[in-house]
């Protein structure tokens, strides 16, 4: 008998080779049904593996990431059957689960595949989903797999297999396709529900650019019918909130070729979005007892060798600048001069914790064809923050910096968000992970309890730490359901040895200061790309570039427009006047175009009554309302920073 | 008979062969016994200089730049015969006028010269003064001034006679010291009646290390002893007020080896500072109409080839980084950047002007043994701002821009000011300017107008205006009377035809706009360096780190003070308590020290009554005041940005 350990902790006794699909209908029929693969000890296996020592084990479904990721590549194995069938001749290089779906790299010789074409692929998928052929693995000796694709004549393959070593090569076959495969799969291809090929490229075989051209088609398959739907209506949402899209129309942000690829120009009324994001930054900041600190953009290359993001990280880096026989770097990022800034004047107990804030500007080298919008740039403006603190104040500045996510999470109406707990192996201390055994389960137990008291969603990652310590990446989806990272905090128990930063404690003795990175609001490059999407453009009033929108009727009531425009203007509320000599349909119609929260229609009845007529982005004519009264109701809105 | 032109635009007649001297005499003995030297057309002469043509005059005396330049040049001559009869073997380099006072580079041979042996100097150069000799001017061949100064065997002298040509070579002697001098000097050695050495220095010989080093001694003379008085007092009063030295006891800022020599990190008493001065420059700019815009802090090379500070400006750039094939430079100026923003959506005469503002930073390369302070750095946040606007509209541009300079003096207590107008030369039209004669007529009559109308003291400086039109500098002196160079305005013609930018007019053509390059609260570096020595530190509260200081006579009116905190910092009033276990005349003296404006002492009779007792800062003791009275009069104090 083995003993099988559960998720909830609890053990069960099977005997020795039991599969995980039997192990799941002696749980539940109903499960047995959803399960798509199993984890055993960690390893994602297929449901008809055998088991044969104890193991902790959890079932997979759709629920699950690496249940979907299994569901992705199975879908890849699905459609080059599809193509297979098509083009008989097609050689397949690689067909990997991404994100959200797949997609496989397939040499079609002569032959081209347009979009067209994949409405064709889909229905054959399709006719091979519902025949419910069942993924059969088998192990192959490397000799014979070579035999077998060197008589199928697939150098594709054939150099795949090169890198494997007998033992560990299988072929996994569903229908008429056979692949060499390392698996896991789901259990048979009737799982696959509902299928979109989305899109088909050029793709260059292991992405250099010096090899064949391949044809990478992409696609995206679900257990049902409804979640395509949702999705398909997700990315048609999607393409109308497109960030580059609404940043051009809104007068967001620009790029130049002058200036260069990746370094976007913020237009003025990006300037005003920038311009409350850090005075909510500030605010936010201050509040919570962070002082302001200005530093240059560069600095010597000894600070980096320091620091030790040179040499490994230089890739990333600009190329130095050489200056009187020294080279200087545009630094990638900030905490080296915050550092310094700690390290400037003495400090005792009583200076800690000691928080320090900058909206940062770095530059970082990313591949010119890696850069997209403001989602991948080359200049950087963070909204970073280093804490110095003793190890007594860890926990209570963890949990402080954590408050500050979920108090801006409610700001920006981000309800769906989830932290990555990277953690690490106790067996790669000293060398992967620096030798301080106390003070990683310290800090990482106290990191796991904030976020449990704090009641945040989280998921733990072993092995996956930084040298220095704990990091969490945090996750959140716009609106409409996309997944964005916004931002990773890190604990940082190195830097300061590494700066040889001290402080002196109580007992008079000297201690170096844990640190801790964060920066909750991520780049304004990257925020502020999310929160187009987010806001479909229609930011909340105390964002918006233009807050109000006052439209006359005609001439006749231009004084009166004036005179509402200065009591707002007096208030630093973001006002104009559309003065065109336009009909009042056309004016609502562009100032609706340019998504401005308010628009106050003028007219004579309005003027004469001290009124103006309301109209609500996104909600219409809400009437007429004493002036004043608006006023105030829009300032409390504004200094709320509500989100309506 | 020739005609003689005063300042006034007055003519005289006077005979041929006229002095300048006699001249004055004409005028007022008076006024000829305070000539130093005149203007005759524009250039510097000695008031025995015989005139024989028509020509424009003006004598110059102490109140002239020229005149002090001159009465300088000549004491350095002083100088040096008290220096030839202390050290017969000492051989004499050059001996130049400075902004205030002079120096004379010696070959002491193997003599050196001590602080101490000033003083003896010093009386000798009285004793000389007294004398009264004239400076004597002797016209030389340069055959006979090479074989006098070979026959010595001066190489100095040698070595400045090889750059001149036959014809241009005079000798001035006074007393028993003759010096190969172009001139022009002063009557005599007596009207140099106050005299102080103030250093002496090691100066390589042509500023060359691998030179011979030479000795450099500095001195000021002044023709009364009143003034000098004054000056010794201004001087030990800006040691005191050094902002090197303020800079680090408050807290200001720091330097900091592995960042780079020139690269001043922003501590958070500096960050403050900052924080405030950009908030005034936000609501002054928004008051005015500008649009804020962030860019990135590169760009490509062809950026700076189009704007033309390639490669003429390059030296004082830093070195470019070349990335995928292309050279990107660090920006050493904001325009080129802000010349996109304004390209990058089209623009009609509606969008006019169109005013944009970012605090900017640039990379300047300075030599490093340039760098000074916060005063000569290389890196620079400039209250920078570009207005595109049309020719119309310029002189109301620049009339608001001139008076957002005489608001931000009233605000600082800059009460001496002066702008140097420099203008172009008609004949180098289409050379040394670019040929737009009617713009630049237009341009300079109105930018002098403004600054007739705004009574702002002005002078106008011919032939030294930008290649694109005419620009201003602004000179502000400290409240002890040191001269600080502020900013510089530009008035440009050029720009706007590099980078092709344009708007429609209103008769549906194309024009380019003008643009103003305006920068009034100069660098970040630059201006907290003048406002730490304007203000001794002793900043006014809405610009003083620290605002309020709570002194706590003893613990037991800790949760008395911490109302008081708790009720300041509320309305956002940057207070701290003192709560350590010390006298209330050591807490005092400590925050005296950090030179914070209000100190509010807190005891049993204060608690009782809900008062405090105020200190302010430089006043003393105010006596007790209930509290709420004292907060409502500090927000005003705070918020209308009083000074005292």
């Amino acid at each position: 008998m083995i003993k099988i350990t559960l998720p909830d902790g609890s053990n069960r006794e099977y005997a020795e080779g039991i599969t995980p699909i039997e192990i799941a209908k002696s749980i539940s029929e109903g499960l047995a049904r959803k399960v798509l693969a199993a984890s055993v000890n960690g390893e994602v296996c297929d449901v008809t593996r055998p088991i044969n020592n104890d193991a902790t084990f959890k079932l997979l479904t759709w629920d699950d990431n690496e249940g979907k990721s299994t569901f992705w590549h199975s879908s890849a194995h699905l459609m080059a059957e599809a193509v297979q069938a098509t083009f008989p001749h097609a050689k397949f290089w690689v067909g990997p689960a991404l994100d959200k779906g797949f997609y496989y790299d397939i040499d079609l010789g002569d032959d081209k595949m347009t979009e067209d074409e994949l409405i064709v692929l889909e229905k054959k998928m399709n006719e091979y989903a519902k025949q419910n052929n069942p993924f059969i693995r088998k192990s192959i000796p490397k000799a014979e797999a070579t035999q077998y694709f060197t008589e199928k004549g697939d150098e594709y393959k054939l150099d795949l297999l090169s890198n494997l070593t007998d033992g560990e090569i299988s072929f996994y076959t569903q229908g008429s396709f056979t692949d060499l495969c390392r698996g896991p799969h789901i259990p048979s291809t009737g799982f696959i529900k509902a299928i979109k090929l989305t899109s088909v490229a050029g793709a260059y075989w292991k992405g250099n650019e010096k090899n064949k051209q391949l044809t990478r088609i992409y696609g995206v398959t679900f257990p049902n019918q409804k979640d395509l739907d949702e999705y398909i209506l997700m990315l048609e949402e999607a393409k109308k909130r497109d960030h580059r899209k609404l940043g051009k129309e809104l007068g967001i942000f620009t790029m130049d070729d002058m200036v260069g690829q990746g370094l976007p120009l913020w237009l003025p009324n990006g300037g005003i979005i920038i311009e409350e994001l850090e005075k909510l930054a500030k605010e936010t900041e201050s509040d919570g007892g962070y002082k302001r600190v200005v530093t240059p953009h560069i600095a010597k290359e000894e600070m980096y060798l320091t620091s030790g993001h040179l040499p490994y990280y230089a890739d990333s880096m600009f190329p130095p600048m050489e200056l009187d026989g020294t080279k200087y770097y545009l630094r990638a990022m900030n905490c080296p001069h915050h550092h310094k800034i700690f390290d400037a004047e003495p400090k005792s107990y009583k200076d800690l914790p000691f928080r320090i804030a900058e909206y940062g500007t770095c530059y970082r080298y990313e591949q010119s064809g890696e850069l997209f919008g403001l989602m991948r740039v080359r200049c950087l403006h963070m909204n970073d923050a280093h804490i110095y603190c003793s190890k007594e104040q860890f926990g209570q500045e963890f949990r402080a910096v954590n408050e500050m996510y979920l108090k801006y999470f409610k700001i920006f109406g981000v309800d769906k968000y989830v932290m990555r707990l990277s953690l690490h192996d106790p067996a790669k201390l000293g060398q992967k992970y620096i030798n301080e055994p106390e003070l990683w389960h310290q800090t990482e137990s106290m990191v796991r309890q904030v976020l449990i008291d704090s009641n945040i969603p989280f998921i733990e990652v072993q092995d996956e730490a930084a040298f220095y310590g704990p990091k969490i990446d945090v996750q959140i989806w716009s609106a409409i359901g996309r997944e964005f990272t916004l931002a990773t905090n890190q604990v940082d128990f190195n830097s300061g040895n590494k700066f040889k930063l001290s402080y002196t404690t109580q007992h008079n003795s000297s201690d170096v200061p844990l640190i801790i990175h964060r920066a909750p609001l991520g780049t304004h490059e990257r925020f502020i790309g999310f929160l187009l999407e987010h806001f479909a453009g229609k930011f909340p009033t105390w964002l918006a570039p233009l807050q109000v929108k006052i439209l006359p009727i005609s001439d006749k009531f231009m004084d009166y427009a004036n005179i509402v425009l200065a009591k707002l203007k007096k208030l630093h509320i973001r006002a104009e006047i559309d003065d065109r000599n336009e009909k009042i349909g056309k004016k609502i119609r562009d100032t609706e175009l340019m998504k401005v929260p308010y628009m106050l229609v003028i007219g004579e009845k309005e003027m004469n009554e001290g009124k103006i007529a309301i109209r609500r982005q996104g909600k219409g004519d809400l009437g007429a309302k004493e002036l004043d009264v608006f006023i105030s109701e829009l300032c409390a809105e504004i200094s709320e920073r509500k989100l309506d």
